[in-house]
């Protein structure tokens, strides 16, 4: 998004040269009654607004990422390059310290999905392995396949009525700017295997969490419970889902195979990363402005926008803010978490490995949803520190950004294991319409990826960074 | 598409009352000087315009071949399955002949495709072969590969320079209502393996000839050169071949494996049918009003778009007429095609079947392109019938069809055969926009197709065979 010098000009000058009360044009606005940073701030931001509008960087970092990389799932080979890769780009941005911190798992394989309608109409199917599935053994399985609308619908079936068949949901995602479809939608994926199994199921297939109609699967983590039978799980594409749904309506029993060679290796321990990296503070260089993305993606598609954006943007950030004459006061931490896919793993190791340190992480943001300008901005910070976050919405209110006043922001993914500790949070919210149309599919590349939005959330994430770092506030409660 | 009754009857009334020559508001414009048909087949007419209007017809049987049947490739059991699919539903469609027309072909397995990116950067790539390309054998092979823009670029090559390497043609279709970028896009999908092969290439790799950006190829037939070695040749999705670009732009080798376990045996013979139905006519039943699509797909997606709509909308279009009190007076047949996929063989086997009766077919018109709305109509006929088409241009103009009077219409796909042998020809001309976005792909289902639109289709189809069956007038030359 470029933005025309003029308005910013006039934009940046109102802000500086004015010290009355300025009342944003919302219901529940608030006042803002002082400035918390200094006017060479001002002109900072001035100038990192108009280089980020310009710039480049960040569609270069995801272009390079998933060029170079691709798919990262933790554990593989890619993984390990993407770790590396990590390193060395921030390394060149001109951070002032980079480092990894171990984060381990087990080993899962996806192997191969083949499913078949048999009857009463025979079709191959396209379906891909829920994270974490088991596998069929080679030999594979027959069955009957019990159709339920939804996973409430599934939970309410008799004990062992589906002895020996296979489970299918096939609710449907809805299209929502703001993400909401998928919480409705995600259930079935989680917890769908183990309710199918303890009625029996011998596997369990479902509909894509996706908004989308191509032939693509849309994988993610689903969760077994101690105690019941595991077993196979899948997510067949929205088409293939149809064509089952249609095939229900014939009012016939429909006969399903299903070979998925996944392997779930419990007893194998694989080595992920959590790659951090900084811009040291001049002044307070112990106080900490997070800055968080996941580095891991699913082993399908090039991770482009799960999370190449979030990498790319808080990479471009700071090394936007490195360039100026000198270091912010705060430091600048970008965490680019390892194997948040598979449970928030890094997440759950940063604040076991930086538990003495978190009262110093000033506030924390991420990047991991959406695919489109952020329209919208909620912190959650003390009462003493929300004129501060309102004066910050001043400053990313020419790029389209409205400002939510309700302070109840939860950091994103990961970062919600930070802000859940008590460390104030941002949360930038994105159009999020086309997100799940290749979320987790192998269509998560980087055509998808709009460099005109990516200008404008990095320039936001840049504005955010730099601000947060100056303030002359406690955002702390 | 629902069209308000007050404006069809009002559309209708002035042709019925008026005697006065029609000018139509278009440069080239043909004055209509009297009425082909009688004030009852006006009458009727209105009545099929309507009738379409509300009708489901033609999306319940693609609903019903792609749910019952789904892909068919010539020569597959699912072929045969859609033969015996055809000629139930048009007996039950109450048509007063069906019957099947032999067609053989050699046998083609597609087999599976894996290919990696090697070097510099290692990834998995989505690619599918083209139709009829032999394999590579079990073992697979490994090269580097040459990169070209175009089909002209690799025909520039000096001989003997891609001796052990693999060809990549990187030229991207280009979107358009008409779909004319198709045809400069398709000519390295026929010829770029000969012409490799002739200069020393081991395989054949491409851009897929595709408007999408999902990441599954777009098959279609290849052909090979009698005494140039047959290599393999396969198509990558979109952005498989724009990460193969910007590896290209790190200037280093790209080293590429490719296994393709496709086989091409052209020593077993495979047989489908040509599958015709008609309504005989009441008074000229020697006199026909041929309608064509072809039955058979690709072997991926469930041949919805790729020709189920053609054979819904001709199918519909005929059994509507069929409902009528009485039979038109000349003969309606739908050919539904065999093997157009693999090159027109139903088409070609027709025009031998039937070259003593082809100077009794009348006109002809084939649905195998678009997906949307009909915004357009030429003819191809002799000089004394152009007021009949324009006169039919009237009764379609309603549902948003222009009159194009430049009469240099050829038959789209099969019927190209029959009207390159001097059959008078129709052509309607649909919104191909998105076209190419799924065809040839596994994303040829039933959900890319638009009721909406293809009740405008149907309702198209069923005023000009209505029209041609009754119209007073020798459409041929």
């Amino acid at each position: 998004m470029r933005i025309k010098k003029t308005i910013l000009t006039k934009a940046f000058s109102g802000l500086m040269l004015s010290s009355a009360i300025l009342t944003l044009g919302m219901g529940n606005a608030i006042a803002q009654t002082k400035s918390y940073i200094s006017d060479h701030d001002k002109v900072q931001l001035e100038q990192l607004t108009a280089t980020t509008a310009e710039s480049t960087l960040s569609y270069d970092i995801v272009e390079s990422l998933t060029t170079e990389v691709g798919a990262r799932m933790i554990g593989t080979e890619a993984d390990k390059r993407a770790i590396k890769w990590a390193v060395d780009k921030m390394n060149a941005l001109g951070f002032d310290k980079v480092w990894t911190e171990e984060v381990t798992h087990y080993q899962w394989i996806r192997g191969d999905v083949e499913a078949q309608v048999l009857a009463p109409f025979p079709h191959r199917v396209e379906a891909i392995a829920l994270g974490e599935s088991v596998g069929t053994g080679e030999q594979g399985l027959t069955a009957e396949v019990v159709h339920f609308k939804t996973l409430d619908d599934l939970k309410a079936a008799p004990s062992d009525s589906l002895k020996g068949k296979i489970a299918f949901i096939s609710y449907r995602m809805e299209r929502h700017i703001t993400g909401k479809g998928y919480g409705k939608a995600v259930g079935a994926r989680v917890t769908g295997a183990q309710v199918a199994a303890e009625k029996g199921a011998v596997a369990f297939i479902m509909r894509s969490v996706g908004t989308d109609d191509n032939r693509l699967g849309h994988t993610g983590v689903t969760r077994y419970k101690d105690g019941v039978k595991r077993i196979p799980a899948v997510a067949l594409s929205n088409p293939d889902a149809d064509l089952l749904v249609n095939q229900f309506r014939r009012q016939k029993p429909v006969e399903f195979s299903l070979k998925v060679t996944a392997m779930r290796n419990e007893s194998v321990e694989v080595k992920g990363a959590n790659v951090i990296g900084e811009i040291t503070g001049s002044e307070l260089p112990n106080e900490i402005v997070a800055l968080g993305a996941h580095l891991d993606s699913w082993d399908v598609g090039t991770g482009a926008v799960d999370d190449g954006l979030g990498v790319a943007m808080t990479m471009a950030a700071t090394a936007h803010i490195a360039k100026l004459s000198q270091r912010p006061k705060r430091t600048i931490r970008v965490i680019l978490f390892a194997g948040e896919e598979v449970g928030l793993l890094g997440a759950k190791q940063y604040v076991i490995d930086h538990k003495d340190e978190l009262n110093q992480h000033v506030i924390a943001v991420e990047w991991d949803f959406g695919l489109g300008k952020i329209y919208s901005m909620q912190a959650n910070v003390a009462e003493n520190a929300k004129p501060a976050i309102a004066e910050l919405a001043n400053y990313v209110a020419p790029l389209g950004v409205e400002f939510n006043p309700a302070n109840k922001a939860r950091g994103q993914s990961d970062m919600g294991a930070v802000t859940d500790l008590g460390v104030p949070a941002m949360n930038f919210a994105p159009d999020g319409s086309r997100y799940f149309d290749v979320h987790h599919t192998d269509n998560d590349t980087l055509d998808k990826v709009s460099p005109q939005d990516l200008q404008q959330n990095t320039s936001v994430y840049t504005i955010f960074a730099y601000f947060a770092a100056q303030a002359d506030v406690n955002f702390r409660k």
